[in-house]
C-alpha cells in the first residue's frame, strides 16, 4: 500500500488551484506516493462551508502518513497561517514532515526589508515598532523551521525566487520522502 | 491541582515581552489557573538557540491542559505563524483552545484592504494577484477559526483595535476557560 502524503500550502488560493493539485498528485504518483490535496475548492457552497472544508482537510490529514508543506511567503512576509497550523497538527501526530520555500531570503531579511531593522543595545534585532526580529537564518518563524530540524531536515529553499505554484522544491521534498520511507 | 494554560501569541516579540508574560500569568492565577508563557526570552544565547526555544516551548505545550491564543495580526494581515503552528499542535492533542484577536476587521476585510479585492465571474472574491480571498467573516484563515468552532467556541474579537499587549480579550478567554473546566 503506497504511503499517503498530505499536500499543504497556499496553492489552494491560486486561480489554477485545482490544476496545481493535480500536478502535485501526479508527481506523488511518479515517486510511489498517494497525494492528498486539500479540498478547499471542491467543497460545495452553502452553510458552514468553512467548517466543512476544515473537517474535510482534517480527515485527509488523519489519513496521511506524512506531509509536504509549501512555506513560501503568502500575502506578506511569512507562511500561510493555515499551512503553519497544519504543520503543527502533523508534528503533534509525530508524522514525518517535509517543507520548502520559494523565497531565497530568510525570515530576518524579509522582516527587515518590510518593517525596518535596528540593533538594540543588548545586541538583539528589532523592527521599527520595536518588535524583536528572530535572526536565526531560518526560512520563517523558528517554530516552523525547528519542526523540520527536530526531524533531522530543514526547510528547502530556492536559490532564486520561485512562483508559488513552482514544483521544483516540491519534487525535492518528494525525494526526501523516498529516502525517509526507504522506497 | 490547578489546570495549566499555555499562553501563545506574538507578545514574545514585544519590547516588554517578559512583563506581558508576567501580567498574563498573574491573571491566570486570579482565575485559578497556572499560566505557561513561552520561554523565547529566557533561553540563553549560544548554539542552536532556536532549537532550544522550540524544544522548551513544546515541553510547556506538553504540560498544558489547554491554551489561550492571541491571533491578532502580526507584521501583516494575519496571525503570527508560530502561534498558528501551536494552535495546530493543541488541536491535534485534542486539548481545549481559546483565542482572541485585537483587530475588529475580519480576515477578508484586511486582505482586501492590503491586496485589493474583486469579484470573479464565478462569484468568488480575489485579490489583485488573482489569489482567492476567503470570505467567511472569520478572524483569520479558516483553519484557525474553525479549530475554535469545532470546539463550540469562536475567536473573540475586539470592537475597536487593541494594542498587541492588551489583555481585555485574554481575560475574556480566561472566563471561557473557567466555564469550560467548571471552576
Amino acid at each position: 500500500m503506497p504511503r499517503a502524503l498530505y499536500l499543504a500550502g497556499p496553492e489552494v488560493f491560486l486561480p489554477d488551484a485545482i490544476e496545481v493539485g493535480l500536478r502535485k498528485k501526479a508527481l506523488c504518483a511518479e515517486f510511489g506516493f498517494i497525494g492528498l490535496y486539500p479540498l478547499d475548492n471542491e467543497i460545495v457552497e452553502g452553510e458552514n462551508r468553512d467548517a466543512r472544508i476544515y473537517a474535510a482537510n482534517l480527515a485527509l490529514i488523519e489519513q496521511a502518513d506524512a506531509a509536504i508543506f509549501n512555506l513560501s511567503p503568502f500575502r506578506g512576509i511569512g507562511a500561510d497561517a493555515g499551512t503553519a497550523f497544519e504543520l503543527g497538527v502533523f508534528v503533534a501526530q509525530a508524522k514525518p514532515v517535509f517543507a520548502y520555500s520559494g523565497d531565497p531570503v530568510d525570515f530576518c531579511g524579509r522582516a527587515s526589508a518590510a518593517f525596518g531593522a535596528h540593533h538594540t543595545p543588548e545586541g538583539g534585532l528589532c523592527d521599527a515598532h520595536g518588535f524583536e526580529i528572530e535572526n536565526f537564518g531560518n526560512a520563517d518563524n523558528l517554530m516552523l523551521d525547528c519542526a523540520l530540524k527536530s526531524q533531522g531536515r530543514s526547510v528547502l529553499r530556492a536559490e532564486t525566487k520561485l512562483p508559488l505554484g513552482d514544483l521544483t522544491l516540491f519534487t525535492a521534498c518528494l525525494r526526501q520522502a523516498v529516502i525517509h520511507f526507504g522506497l
